[in-house]
């Protein structure tokens, strides 16, 4: 295998740090890596591998004279679309974070664990998905594996990073990112409203939820909401399974799934929580029970860090998958 | 009609400094009124109307001396469970804010918005319902009087002052109320775990809507999380009815129910939320859509003072409710 180059846009944001922090730590070898940032951030000293380096303005001009293999997009919507066809009519891969290009035909959606399989040479574009539908789907996988799932219920309590620095310093109190306080409140409102008053983000987590599974007869309805934490998302999750699977059966399809680690004893009050997930790779799913309102029904708590799981993590995860499949084998 | 002589047990706490307020404030024509306390707090200067109290530590030989009409308990279930019945033993009303008796065939479990009719001369003990259940029947019972309701699926999320002022404390980081850390944190669980791997706050939800609806058939589930916010409850509700309604039709519906505030307009971005709830009586309700998982189904958000409707402004309204119906007239 050859040894990669590599550019990060948009290296100097929240999700950006993080991808240069996993990156550094994965067995990926790497020939030449580049950090690009908005103008603001140009400058800013980026160590790596025991190498320092320092972000540039990213400009198609500048990314033009260098020989890419794969670019992570991490710097929003507008920049993915500046960015992403420039890069891929160049024969380059793009993992991209943004929400762009998810729901598109030309672009994966993809979370190794759950579909990683879908991964080839000829797929230049691969899009990271929502942070709250990679948490919800490792567990929701693990089961439609073993039986159809009907309906799916989501209701999120998400934190403030999932919105960048600014949403962590509108907790703070050092600016106002929100159109209301986040200290203090919940702001049943994540991104703009669109179809039927749902928000966008409820309708990603709906759609994505979808096409990840490829199943489109599915039944999905998703409330999200801002909660004042500074990271790591929940979402409460109720299932209902076309046969009866026991609880017990659950836990063990769970538990064997990678990516997830069960925290769940009743009897010593352990579940899922943010201050337990926060830093971790693993998906933590627990308050696993019966729902009650479905007679083959299941109802599940799942935390995850929502800037490594979330974001970063499973960008580099697709990479390393790409790798691992040999798409850049010469 | 008589003028009542009214007693508070628990008149210093997070709910029962509230019934002293807000009973000031009513029209309710009092003779006399007596605040009692716990040991530690006897003593406490309390105002009612431009009159000024001292509570006593509670005990039976003083409750015995006094001539009662009604009394409200609001110092937790142990307190009510040693009074109660002597209280009504004695001919005297008891308005509980406690879960003990609840659930028990000889109190009544009242919200007068919705089943106020219940309340007789033979019924000396109505309790108050749990604050998640209170707001959430507001709009429940505005929708089941126009359409069966079949299944109901709530996601909570709980501010810190449903614990009492411990439950503050340990948000400000002054103590730890909670076994884990409840600033930047969620902890889905809140009371003990019982039943099923379900909490006694989600079975209190459960089976307190099923009491209320007098509906024992309904399919409900319950997921409570503890969320890092002082005041004010939010409960995430989907709702699936018997036939199809319009979403038009239940915003009607909910508009004219008494107690009910709609609060929904995504093209002003409005909706409800702790910070426009605090201090306020009404329970508000918004992001009022149709579900996607049911035919015929409809998804709310719904906030409220937990406080105030979900415990303190309750209570006093079942003693103007019971005022209302002639039930101290001699």
């Amino acid at each position: 295998m050859e040894r990669l180059n590599v550019a990060i846009i948009g290296a100097t944001g929240l999700v950006g740090t993080k991808i240069v922090e996993i990156l550094a730590n994965t067995t990926i070898e790497i020939e030449n890596i580049y950090f690009f940032s908005s103008f603001v951030d140009a400058g800013q000293k980026i160590e790596f591998r025991n190498k320092t380096y320092y972000s540039k303005e990213a400009s198609k001009k500048r990314l033009q004279k260098l020989d890419l293999d794969v670019v992570f997009l991490a710097a929003g919507g507008d920049v993915s679309y500046h960015y992403a066809e420039f890069l891929i009519n160049r024969g380059i891969y793009v993992i991209d974070n943004s929400s762009y290009f998810r729901m598109k035909n030309h672009s994966l959606l993809i979370i190794p664990e759950v579909n990683g399989e879908l991964l080839t040479k000829k797929n230049y574009l691969i899009s990271n998905p929502n942070c709250s539908t990679i948490q919800s789907l490792l567990p929701i996988k693990a089961i439609a594996d073993c039986v159809d799932i009907e309906k799916i219920i989501y209701s999120t309590y998400q934190a403030v990073s999932g919105s960048g620095v600014n949403g962590i310093k509108s907790l703070e109190g050092e600016l106002s990112h929100y159109k209301y306080p986040i200290k203090n409140n919940l702001i049943p409102q994540i991104d703009t409203f669109i179809d039927d008053d749902y928000t966008k983000e409820e309708v990603k987590m709906i759609n994505e939820t979808k096409k990840i599974l490829n199943n489109f007869l599915l039944d999905i309805s998703a409330t999200c909401v801002r909660v004042p934490i500074s990271n790591c998302h929940a979402v409460d999750i109720t299932l209902e399974l076309k046969r009866n699977v026991s609880v017990e059966k659950i836990k063990k399809l769970l538990n064997k799934f990678e990516g997830i680690k069960v925290v769940d004893d009743p009897s010593e009050e352990m579940y899922p929580m943010p201050i337990i997930a926060d830093e971790q790779d693993d998906v933590l799913v627990g308050r696993i029970r019966k729902s009650y309102v479905f007679d083959n029904g299941v109802r599940l708590f799942v935390v995850a860090d929502n800037l490594r799981k979330g974001a970063a993590l499973n960008a580099v995860q697709i990479l390393e998958k790409m790798v691992e499949r040999g798409i850049f084998n010469v």
